[in-house]
């Protein structure tokens, strides 16, 4: 057994402490309120990283929330790796559904609950204790290792762009290695080869000045829920189909090859359902659930509100309704002209009396594909079939990663996702949480990587 | 001039900061938080009336919110009259929306601004001031006259009715005068002679044990937004007509006749939509929009929420949505049956995944009409129009004012509605306020109505 395993071993508590240390920072990015929370976690993590033999580790500024950037580059001739993470969590609510409260780790049942544990908290911390045990057993690392810590991911990484930009130097490297994945079973790796996309839109209707008496204006004043209701129910057909005109235009055609590759692949949609407590999958008929999830672009109304919410009833005819929408894309689908599609449709759709306006939310992702004969997926795989004992399952996932097309359009490199959440740890919803098998499994899952890239000629493309 | 006319003019001041001072009280019947508020209401209303000398004057208990009754019987031969108005306001939400705070009553330009100051704390205190008026000058009163002040009527009076049959002895009355009314004018009075009725309840929709991640499945899950967009939808064709099957079966068909009467009265629809920002009337194309707001019913959504409503973004599918939705009616429609059409309604057209639930919000009120010919309407009109010096408009009214139907039901009595509100002063939203002016001409209006009403040989319809 390698030496770094028994230091990974014997310093088990400390990680999980440091752990829960993180995840008792609330830095929800979302919020404004938690601007300072986001810092708090950027500088937790940065000196993580000095501690664990990366020196040079600091917080560094950007126009929005900040990046934490570190490198040791003491191996000669080897190739570079770039580990991406980040240290921002989403929003927390609604809390009256957690059991224990989102930012007071608790271990129950060898499972560790709170926002960010497994999005992806746990799998930051288990990259840095992996490149620790290396580093305090050998004195080194088997490639030269930069680490790019973000504290947007979850609102868009609008900041980092830009960020990237001005920090090529700081940043150069053959291959990035995303440490927010996952894998389907809990003896079931897999090697991740697309993600999808990502844009996002609020929608503001105002039918009049102020809200209106029911009686007075009842049958005469529009009123702003039902223009609403009336725009986003001409989103979808009968069916589910989007039915935005153009919105299907640049995705990909489906071949029947790539149809047999995702049926091959067993099917975890039940059990993500069940885990969900829903009978049916339910969605564009045309296709099944997992092409839907994988290979299709969705449209989904992620927040919906106008008048009165108290207690009891309120005779009121509301004058204002917000809706939140985004769309998860696939290749070869673009951010800013889906958005704008969706926008001409609901300027058309938008019934008599109604004045609509809108707000770009996120800053938008492309879709991802990496080949899969790259050197960094056959290396990922060898270090998963050896930590499992099985080859990993060539998965496509439905969520988005930005940092994965941006990767590879700034600075050339592809991303190859390495990590150990799950699907049913309740990501972005009440009570989330992590295996806690997995943080330590995961550890020494990312030293085996380490020592694969390490044994690979070169990472990157050219 | 009359000597209660001195005493008013005399103590306009003192009117005035006692209206004040009742605004003050938040007293929100629809916010548990508020219970003790719209006891205050009733312990100063009761107190008020006891200067005004009704020695009697007491908040008496109900299985809600309190009532306040009174009394001053000192009229042998001469009919009685029961006044009714109540002490409860709607929930001042959206705070931000008012120029000064809701519950600090403010003058600006001739008006004073507050939360209930239209709806109907003004209309109940320049009662009382009329009747003190007269009592304090020429020591009695030209009717006999009793108070009954509810503080639930923002909530569908939902105790008021076993409150009543409880009290029958102390609410005996031959006559009701309802001061919960207004005016179509500044200088025009109006007679009422119909109120539509109301029915509320709550839509909770479910698809999911949980809010979920959009990624891991959007293009599987079923929203709850989108199956509550597609359920409120249903509610109405594309022409604004509520298409609940059964919903117009009971509604009294219009005639030729009552069509022109209902044209003949000059139409402030316009006026109204002004006030409120509007640039056109919408709704059911068959119906003038005066048709559509006083004798055809109508459904509102008034509430609609779930998902995330913070800022930025959050990629959810949310498992929740709810909306609530009220009701107007007209004669003969009841509000249990169009509740029941509405629910079996919703749950045909509920989608695939989504559970759904209801809740009742208000207790229900039937729709009223008072005769023409009703010789408490003929009181009604000489004072209205010995005040502004021309007759009242024949009105029928958009909203609801449950005691009606409730009094006729309950003690065999009809109600004159005889109030110096306007429609445009924002009840039930930001910024309402009553005109200083309709209060002060309110007060003499009042008393000169209590001079007809002693007037009259009879008031009962037996």
């Amino acid at each position: 057994m390698a030496i770094w395993q028994d230091y990974l071993t014997h310093h088990r508590d400390r990680f999980l402490a440091e752990f829960q240390e993180l995840l008792a920072i609330p830095s929800v990015s979302t919020n404004p309120a938690r601007m300072t929370d986001v810092r708090r976690a950027a500088v937790f993590t940065a000196d993580r990283l000095r501690q664990a033999g990366f020196s040079n580790a600091a917080v560094h500024e950007t126009t929005g929330h900040p990046v934490v950037l570190a490198s040791w580059l003491e191996a000669p001739g080897k190739p570079t790796v770039l580990v991406y993470g980040h240290f921002d969590v989403q929003p927390p609510e609604p809390l009256e559904l957690w059991t224990s409260p989102p930012f007071e780790p608790e271990v129950r049942d060898g499972r560790i609950y709170a926002r960010g544990a497994s999005d992806m908290k746990g799998n930051l911390m288990l990259a840095v204790a992996a490149c620790e045990a290396w580093l305090k057993t050998s004195g080194q690392l088997p490639v030269n290792v930069r680490f790019l810590l973000e504290g947007e991911e979850e609102v868009g990484s609008a900041s980092l762009p830009d960020f990237i930009t001005a920090h090529r130097d700081l940043l150069q490297a053959d291959l990035a290695v995303s440490a927010d994945s996952g894998q389907p079973g809990e003896d079931q790796p897999m090697l991740l080869t697309a993600l999808r996309g990502l844009t996002g839109l609020q929608v503001d209707v105002r039918t009049a000045r102020t809200d209106l008496h029911s009686g007075l204006l009842g049958g005469i004043a529009p009123n702003a829920l039902h223009a609403m209701v009336e725009i986003l129910g001409s989103l979808r057909d009968s069916e589910g189909r989007i039915a935005v005109a153009g919105f299907h235009d640049d995705v990909r055609p489906l071949s029947e090859a790539d149809r047999r590759e995702i049926a091959d692949i067993p099917d975890d949609t039940p059990l993500l359902l069940g885990y969900a407590g829903i009978a049916a999958a339910v969605g564009d008929p045309d296709y099944t659930p997992r092409e839907r999830n994988w290979v299709r672009p969705t449209l989904d109304v992620n927040g919906l509100w106008g008048g009165y919410e108290g207690e009891g009833s309120k005779t009121v005819i509301p004058c204002e309704a917000h809706a939140k929408i985004t769309c998860r894309l696939v290749p070869d689908q673009d951010p800013a002209r889906v958005q704008e599609l969706v926008r001409s449709h609901i300027l058309r759709h938008a019934p008599q009396g109604a004045e609509v306006s809108f707000q770009s939310l996120a800053g938008g992702a492309l879709p991802y594909h990496i080949p899969d004969d790259h050197p960094g997926q056959a290396a990922a795989q060898r270090a998963l079939t050896a930590l499992y004992g099985k080859l990993p399952l060539h998965y496509r996932m439905g969520a988005s990663v930005p940092i994965t097309a941006m990767l590879h359009a700034l600075l050339g490199i592809h991303t190859v996702s390495y990590g150990f959440g799950m699907f049913d740890e309740n990501m972005h919803a009440p009570n989330e949480f992590m295996r806690l098998r997995n943080f330590e499994l995961g550890q020494t899952g990312f030293a085996l990587l380490l020592e694969e890239l390490g044994r690979q000629p070169r990472l990157g493309d050219a």
